[in-house]
Parts: C-alpha cells; structure tokens; sequence
C-alpha cells in the first residue's frame, strides 16, 4: 500500500509549495507587480485545497479532535519548541542575529500554545488575535504591544 | 552555516502543521466544536506567520518574481505533474479508486499552471476563481461546471 506514503509526501510538498506562493506572492505586490501577485495568490489557494484533499484521504491520520488536540499538545508542540531553541542556539553561534531572534519568538509562541490549548477546553475564549510579526495568539483581545517581539496593536490580525 | 539549513527545516515543519491545523478546524467544526475550531485556526495562522519569516530569512531563496515565476515553471510545476501521474497509477494499483480520482484531478490542475503562468505575464486577467474541491484555477470568470471535477459554479473561491 504505497498510496497512503505517496499522499503524506504530496501533503508536505503541496503545502510547502502553498506557502512559498503566499511569500512569492508578497514579493511580486513589492515589486509593483499586482497582477502577478494575484497569480501566485490563486496558485496558493489551489494547492492548499489539493494539501486539504491529500490530508482528508489519509484517514487514519486524522483522528478526533480530542486525539488531534492530545496530539498537537504531546507531540508537535514540544518538537518545535525543541528544534526552536537549539536552532536559536545555533543561529547564535553562527552570527546570525536576526534568525536567532526570530527563533527565540518562534520557541516563546509555541511555549503559549499549550496553555492556548488548555483555556479553550474550559474557558469561554471569544476571539483570537495573532501577531503578524511573530506569531503570538492572544485571547480575546489584541494587546497594545506584543509581549514576545514589541509590535504594536495594529499587527494583530483577529481569528473570529 | 547550519541556520540556513534550519531555517529550511523548520520552514517545511510549520508549514505543514499550519495545514494541518486548517484540517483540524474543519474537523472541530463538524464534531460541533467551533470554540475548538477557532483555536486551530488561530494555531493555523500563527505557524503561518513562522514559515513565512523563516522563508524570508532564507533570502537567497527568493529571488526576484522574474526568477520565482520561472522556477515554478521550470521546476516546480513538472516535478508536481510527475508525482501526481505515478501517484495516480499506483492508487489505481492499490485499488484506491478515490485517491486515483484526486490524484489524477491534481494533474490536470497542475497542468494548468504553466498557461496561468503564461497568461498572468501578457494577458489581462482581471480575477482568479479556484475550484475548492480540486483545485481547479480558472481565469476572470468561474465556469458553470468545473471543467476538472465536475464541481457547480457555487464551489469556486474568488482571488482578487
């Protein structure tokens, strides 16, 4: 049964295909290029739906939501603030800065999801806002300032 | 120089947890959880925040639109249409009649993208509308039918 290996393989590569049209697409608007940006905006929807399809085929990966929230906070959060600290470390040894900044919010973010996790199972969470520079997810309201990177109000894009 | 290497990594990790987490709010939603729903698409848009500052960082990856639009043609777009053709022929062997289906739908879209591509750079196309069953892109107007799918006019998703 080489199908199901064949779709999870297609499922990382179409939607890291996705994401890199999203970037290229912010990249084409800067360069003064909106009709291309809006190719590559389209082209990121359509491999996102082809990622989503993949992804609903593989059944047996996806469980309940109480197996895919047990998952998330057991397995792929502690990975990524895992990788995210060494990563940092090493961004640091190399003199990256700018990287190890970035790593350093990525591993502060992801040390928020658990509770993030928590609070939505017990609390009445109304709304989330998420940083546009970092990431963070704030409940409820946007803070006036970002407390992982400092960014202000406005760079919180509400999920609601 | 291990950063641009980590960078990569982690660019393709939270990528695919991004989608994964789009999945997993539709998923909430049917179980009739929206409270649960929202939180993954929250986690969604925060690990999508990440790749795109990680793919940022990695800049001698992108290049200008010029060469983006070209490595997508050039590259990415033929590897895709490979993948999806032997995927395709190997669930036909594995007798996953569904899976061949999306398969083959994947490659007849991604067959596609070279004429949008062409398209975008002299032609006027004023919107993109992109089927969201198969991901089907098509120029200006939604058809009626897809023409991949089969899907209704209802199904298609508007880029502007």
């Amino acid at each position: 049964m080489k199908t199901r290996q064949n779709l999870a393989e297609l499922f990382a590569r179409e939607s890291v295909f996705s994401a890199r049209s999203a970037v290229f697409a912010l990249k084409a608007r800067k360069e003064g290029k909106p009709e291309i940006a809006r190719l590559f905006q389209a082209l990121c929807e359509s491999e996102s739906v082809h990622a989503r399809r993949y992804l609903r085929l593989l059944r047996g990966r996806i469980g309940s939501t109480r197996e895919n929230l047990d998952e998330v906070a057991r397995r792929v959060i502690p990975e990524l603030k895992d990788s995210c600290r060494d990563f940092a470390a090493e961004a640091g040894v190399d003199g990256m800065k700018v990287a190890e900044e970035a790593l350093s919010h990525s591993r502060q973010v992801a040390g928020g999801y658990v509770d993030l996790i928590n609070h939505a199972q017990t609390d009445n969470v109304a709304a989330y806002h998420v940083c546009q520079v970092c990431g963070f997810v704030a409940e409820n309201a946007a803070p006036l300032k970002c407390p992982v990177c400092g960014a202000l109000q406005m760079k919180f894009k509400p999920i609601d």
